[in-house]
């Protein structure tokens, strides 16, 4: 195992250090303001300082960062991009900025891996210069949605189109006022095998028969801009040609665009770990009670040590995952790629918990960012597959390599 | 230890389940559009569907049934209250229909034990009735407020008149628009001894010099009608007789007031708790994944036999700490109450955690309760005290009390 | 609930707390010291100690407590039993002492409410005397025990005889050089219903075909002079008459045996614990690091506290089941036998294993009880059952509550 | 960070990898019944085919293997020795068959940077010949070893002698028929700098003066045939020369041995667990319960996952701290050093205790070897520095570089 970066990846971490330090870190309270202070009365709007952020990162050269076609973006490697992520994953703001935030990036991913030219020019342009966004459509509210093939949508091939039918939701960003595509994923072929029925579909959000029905909230928080939306299909016709890949390949997509996806949030996970331990730090110094700092208090120094060392060890089982994905493949990565999926959003959660408690109240209000970090965190348990599917596709690998281990002996 | 309940708290608990069960909990959504839904972009005012169940609570006898004084409450033991308070705790919304919320719950069983005739006119009277609403401003934002002797505002004797000064956040119920007083707790004498030094005096809301500077989130809720305020006291003058029980004696008053108040907080996260739980089961039982209800895949089942587990053991331990603030007072209570203030709030968020986890993403949004029940046990875990704090009182009352045992031996 | 404990049982706790502290407690070191220390190197013999405490505890009366028949026994309900099977916890030595200890006291009840006047006469008033011990052979060693109907075991009907074969394991106590007698339980009927093929039969140690085949070690300890022996029933031969209550009666038994059996380890389990912790803290006030002793040091107080927490609420849940039982059955107490069975012995792993960490190196000597305590616990997670299996119980039980409470609604 | 082995290291874990299946994994119960079966019912004498493992690891080049420097041993780098040292941790016999047993590996490492010609003739050539075995005396009975400083042994000069006199217990090895030779740690100059108190002396243990007063249990097991020794020094005089470095200078040795010391038992921890998880792994495929094999009950396989990902974890941060030690030096290393001495023994401690579980009572006896990996983690606990005091070392650390950073921010 090789976890050194390359010195592109360093050089990049460098600048992408600073303008952190010196642009993001700083907007976030303006940001904010900006979201809140319209005179509409509404937070479904970009705030400014995000487009004149993203300008500056663009014209700084940290941009589309997380693409490893060397193409259209930067060309890094899982293990490259790794810690770009995660000093992104300090601000909730620092994706979109860098032009790398989710679902965008691994729409922009699917596109240009399997986006023919025409869909390049349409979507994929627009997406890499940040002008528009999108959003992806596959949870359904009425099932299950850990177990993908409870997928009730369809996607039916009639002539040269195809009719997009059913219930999403948890579609992020489809609020977003410069939302403008969505990847839709339904059943086409129900009597082909389980993993070659559903196909991808690229769907603008004004199609007739797409109705946003609702934005949900998250703790009370709608999220705004971007947003999560309850979306209806209602016969929705485009052409066939918007099929990605071709009917009936939506899981061919999915697991190649799953793994590297995972290692991103992930690693803005333990970014937003590291902030929340930096501000926990912090506040156990300069604060004090019975006479002593909190730091010195009861269990408040052995607990800093466990969140410290929960926090490397998940980020080196993320470099893990990264290294096997650029060395070996998606499918050796299957299991550490749903391991970090479990390991990681936990101690998030964990180390951003115990932020917030040592920050008593102002923890849990916007004085700090614990409380949206926390949401990041908690959310990211359920998204991409909670832990329990997750915990399952480990415990079942393991079982069978022990299994083959054992044999050969 | 007995735990059993008297035959009338028996009945009152047969009329509130059945009041809960027709009334309370199906006015949850109806409370939440209406919140919503007002012309004025606002949720600072009061729902109507709230004074619609306040209406009939109180007709039927379901009121103030916090109050352990028989001439202007129900008089039950805290032993007595405890399931009342559980089964209000089912809804977040619950605790307000009775009139038995915090923290005017508190305020007026301060009222009713220290507050003079004059002061019981004019502010218990209407509390009592539901008409006016309170605020109590103890927590400061520029200390460390697990530690009391932190407090900075004052509270200074000049004439008759007494000062107040400072800056006291986390005044919960000081937006609602029926908040009309608040009790203020400040420094009066530095030189007295440490728990002699504070007095609690009654302000009215709309006194010169009190300015509330804004509202605060938890999880970006506002958490309104109510909600949590920042507050500036400058130079606020009151009547010394506004001073409760006495100048200095406002750690004394807080001693009597906590033991129970905990009991009810603490009864009523259980009751989140159980709440929580059968939505779980119910979720468990009747989503299918990989062809199974989600209660038979996995560590599910463990899961919830785990969290049964908790809930009844933090049950009655919180039994044990009423009956021995009934029985032997609340010096004997201290550890009790201390330990069911961490026990309680923890299993509450973890088996509220566990629940929202089986709902996926609906868990999080506001179409169950979820999201309200956590962050109100979030929120327990740092009201009146921080987790840690009460360890470290359990801990030194364990070993003096094991080196006493020990010393006897 | 009630959980106060009647003025005999608390009479009978006095005594017992004065005997165990002037008597038991000193004697362990004496029976360590008797138990090594023989000139014919074994130490598969009772060390004269034992005898002295016995006769000591029969001349106060402290005799029998566990027994609810009135008759043989001390008569006293769960609930009454409770506080001394906690009392006896404390040490290791102590159940013996007042015979009391397992599966002694299981095969009693087991006599005393089935056996026929012959059957006592043999064996139940020998035992009550305490002048034989006895054991119980239930678990085989080729398959899962955890799933009682794995059994391979016979007990075949032949004429006025029955014949005992088959392979069982983790039989306590049949080392000991008075062991006598032994309860089998083996497969009669394969054509019954699953609850009714099973047979309990009396089986004396010396019948012909009975043969020892090794004592096990438990942490490479063997347990001695009791021990855990491995037994192989070879064509053994006893009359038909020494089937207890009758052919495939003995899940019947089980079941009446299990509740009672489980509220006592779980009641010495705390016993276990309370004395751990006392060690615990002993040593943290007595020993000094770093300038301090090491209760102020680190996490230390904090720890204590969740000790104590968790022990409080495993004995309130013991108490409820115990009283459960003596109120409402054992079909009323399944979930909660089952939720202590899963509580109180993993609370009890975690407190003596912090009481070995604070201890050092020697907590894991056997220079305190701590190790054997640990063992004790260690071995309650899968003896009658493993935490898993119980846990499986309380779910499903769980899941039915809440379905028909919710169908009630 | 390059986690990736060098090919020398890679050639000799396939050799070693063969050894272990071939030659000590089976040779396990023959040493077992070695040990148990002499005819002078001692267990504290060498089993004969250790000697015949050892001079076959020697043959073929398996042995020091530990050793960095390049003269004596193998001359491999902490990254490079790690795999090699999980490996031989799979059997709790493997470590003495290829000489890299503690404490000698870590007396051997002394005496090769720190001894003189002359003691290497004497002490360290038989050492690593494996001819003799050694044993060190830090830990005393009487104080709370985790403060290195409370240490109350000294060795005081006495013209060209120094005088040893104090008491010390957890000498590991010092039982062993072979022992020879030990290392005491004392007090020469009370006045010096704290760091500078103590010398370190080779001391014969045949030295007039030196008892071993008793041999210590860990869980009732004497550990045998080194065991774990208490041990008087009674005006033990040896020749000045046989300190080591200088007087002054035992904490500067310890600091140095330390580092690769504890990354040595932490890699052989890591060996333990995953034999565990094997071992829990197979049973859980192999036993049937309920008609279902144990992998599929229950949480039995999300637990399963859970332990692959906390060693993956573990042994990642294991690898950290060796490539950091090689890279950086100890001193850039000391707070991974303390992290992994605080994870890796938990982790090992819980996939060993789960292995346990899984195996039922089998999994304590003699049977299976993880009661014996059970010690094995749970002494580690306490050994070189309890979980405590590395956790204080960690925040203390994190503490201070998150102040260094914020102020370089």
């Amino acid at each position: 195992m090789d976890f050194s970066h390359s010195s592109r990846s360093r050089e990049l971490l460098d600048r992408l250090d600073r303008f952190m330090r010196e642009k993001v870190i700083p907007a976030e309270p303006v940001y904010a303001s900006q979201l809140a202070g319209g005179a509409d009365h509404t937070r479904w709007r970009q705030p400014p300082i995000m487009e004149t952020l993203k300008s500056q990162a663009r014209a700084e050269g940290l941009w589309n960062l997380f693409l490893p076609d060397g193409e259209h973006g930067a060309g890094l490697s899982n293990a490259d991009y790794a810690p770009l992520a995660e000093r992104m994953g300090h601000s909730f703001i620092a994706p979109e900025v860098f032009n790398c935030n989710a679902p965008d990036s691994g729409n922009m991913e699917v596109l240009a891996r399997y986006g023919t030219p025409a869909q390049q020019a349409q979507w994929l342009k627009p997406l890499l210069g940040g002008s528009i966004r999108s959003a992806f459509c596959m949870t359904e509210p009425e099932v299950a949605s850990s177990d993908a093939t409870n997928m009730r949508a369809t996607a039916t091939l009639d002539g040269d189109e195809v009719v997009l039918d059913g219930h999403k939701w948890w579609s992020t960003g489809i609020g977003h006022p410069h939302c403008r595509v969505l990847i839709f994923m339904g059943l086409t072929d129900p009597h082909a095998p389980p993993h070659a029925r559903h196909s991808m579909v690229l769907c603008p959000l004004d199609a007739p028969g797409v109705t946003v029905e609702r934005m949900l909230t998250v703790f009370h928080d709608y999220d705004e801009p971007g947003g999560h939306g309850q979306v209806r299909f209602d016969n929705v016709r485009v052409p066939a040609s918007n099929i990605l890949l071709g009917p009936g390949r939506g899981f061919e997509i999915a697991q190649g665009r799953l793994g590297p996806g995972r290692v991103h949030h992930c690693m803005r996970a333990i970014g937003a770990a590291e902030r929340a331990l930096a501000l926990l730090c912090r506040r156990a110094r300069e604060r004090v009670a019975f006479g002593k700092p909190l730091a010195e208090l009861g269990g408040n120094g052995e607990r800093i040590a466990e969140l410290r060392m929960a926090i490397e060890q998940a980020r080196l089982l993320t470099l893990k995952a990264a290294w096997t994905l650029d060395t070996a493949g998606p499918k050796a990565a299957l299991s550490l790629v749903s391991q970090i999926k479990v390991v990681v959003p936990n101690v998030a959660q964990r180390v951003i918990g115990a932020a917030i408690q040592i920050h008593g109240g102002a923890g849990l209000s916007d004085d700090f960012p614990l409380a949206a970090l926390y949401a990041y965190a908690r959310v990211l348990r359920l998204a991409d597959g909670p832990d329990e599917v997750h915990r399952a596709v480990v415990a079942k690998l393991e079982l069978k390599a022990q299994q083959q281990h054992g044999d050969a002996r």
